[in-house]
């Protein structure tokens, strides 16, 4: 099969052997695999592969179809539509999964929607309500609002009652983002439209202190992302006076049952919001697989609303 | 009444106007009134009473027989031998306080130790349980494990089935330090100790590079005490590789009722054990209402074993 490969930070799309499905395993044919920020990490040699993934192949969530299965998986059967999150090994033409890792795709949903949406509705989700406790009526903010994360984390929180506001760097994304919910500003001077009783950090550390600043009593702030850094003053002064918490979270890191459990609440709760269509996945640009090191550029590039997303 | 009265950072015993119980309200003839960090910090000028509670008395954490009730007030009888959490005002011969912020004294305690166990024993509590979710079989590091708020911790976890470890910076303090449950290390080097799954941080912002570095996956860390500072560098990196939590909790800021919920959990679960003999009410001095300077001095010098308490 075909794959995108990153070996000493070179990204190449090289021929790797079809992988076997093992024990309780389906084996898929990729029709979407979502870009995210952990790829680009990977790809700068900070971010490797948790073990029992793929090492060389990136790629932390595919769609596509069940052409195999291994002893014992039965929750799917071969030809469905389903989308999975995994550790690594989702950018490549074949892709092999844990069937509690992986969910149906919901009828709306095209390949690279489909492609593009497990790893960041179930990364928001997760972090929104399992980890930070959003409820109705709370202010939320989400920083990096434009983004495959800050799309579904707005759209989420709007669908649960939540009043959204979202930093967005570019001005020209800001009306993408009002039209999903959220009250759209910039970057500086965020901690004057506060207070919030959660803050989303997908942006990193240089937030922090003035996330500290907007923070409602027993306020919650989840960091997600640390693309623009990660070593930040914290004043525990403050933390004390809001009786607030800081909470880190990744998904890539978590054994098998944690994302399916993760995953399990986005089939209940998520899924029936997307057949109804209240939830979009909006994908920004699509790219072959020996396009892959342009998918790649373009997500560093940013500024783009919603994925970028493989189709091999 | 004499009360112990800060003005201006100055620490003196004056007479000031009998207090008298509002609705709802009990009036308390103080015999126990407990030294606690934040009459510290109240001496200095940096932690001032919260809106409602006496500005100039300090004290936060009394014991009394019940002398007066105000209209409403039906949870105690006069004569009641009651213990109380206040926003201040605590440190004074006569003291009011709502009924709801009053529980009673178990039989086993005397006067002293009745009243440097509220403050200490709700916190600690709250922060182990209520807040960090503390679980049999997890390990707790408590950072100033000697002091008031550390010996409570210490017992509370044991009694909960945790592995408890507690730095003490005196070695001559770590035997009874043992005795009550833990293992009692010095502050150098703890980190090689871990990894913990809760750490509840007395001491302050030095502590929290290595509190981050011996923290277990989804570990927490509850930091009630400053005294040592309050600025720290934090590693965004590290918080979200363990999916760790920092949480900043204080008693005195909350209102009435988060206060009462919190004094009620004590009542029904940590009461008990107190009646049982399981946990024990360390004192380390008691002085008189006209030696509380002393009182305050012997606090700020550290290094003793359970609580300094002012007998009026």
């Amino acid at each position: 099969m075909k794959a995108v490969v990153i070996e000493d930070s070179e990204l190449t799309v090289a021929e790797r052997p079809d992988p076997e499905p093992g024990s309780g395993e389906v084996l898929v044919r990729v029709r979407g695999a979502g870009v995210n920020g952990a790829d680009m990490l990977q790809r700068r040699g900070r971010y490797p592969a948790p073990p029992g993934s793929p090492q060389d192949i990136p790629g932390l969530e595919l769609a596509g179809e069940v052409v195999g299965r291994g002893p014992g998986a039965e929750r799917f059967a071969e030809g469905d539509r389903v989308a999975a999150i995994v550790g690594g090994g989702g950018q490549a033409e074949l892709c092999t999964v844990h069937e509690r890792g992986v969910m149906p795709v919901p009828e709306p949903l095209d390949w690279p929607a489909a492609g593009g949406f497990t790893e960041v509705f179930t990364t928001a989700h997760d972090a929104l309500f399992t980890q930070a406790g959003l409820r109705a009526g709370e202010r939320l903010l989400v920083h990096g609002g434009a983004g495959g994360v800050g799309t579904a984390a707005v759209q989420l929180a709007r669908a649960a009652g939540a009043r959204v506001t979202a930093t967005v760097r570019r001005e020209e994304a800001r009306p993408e983002v009002e039209r999903l919910g959220a009250s759209a500003i910039g970057p500086e001077g965020f901690g004057e439209h506060g207070p919030f009783d959660v803050i989303l950090e997908l942006v990193g550390a240089p937030n922090l202190a003035d996330n500290l600043g907007a923070l409602a009593t027993e306020g919650r702030i989840v960091v997600i992302g640390i693309g623009a850094g990660a070593k930040a003053e914290l004043n525990l002064a403050k933390l004390l006076g809001t009786r607030g918490r800081i909470m880190g979270s990744t998904l890539r890191a978590r054994p098998l049952e944690e994302k399916a459990l993760a995953m399990r609440r986005v089939e209940r709760h998520v899924l029936p919001l997307v057949e109804s269509g209240a939830l979009e996945v909006p994908v920004a640009e699509t790219f072959s697989l020996d396009d892959a090191e342009r998918a790649y550029d373009s997500f560093a590039e940013g500024g783009k609303i919603g994925k970028i997303v493989i189709v091999p």
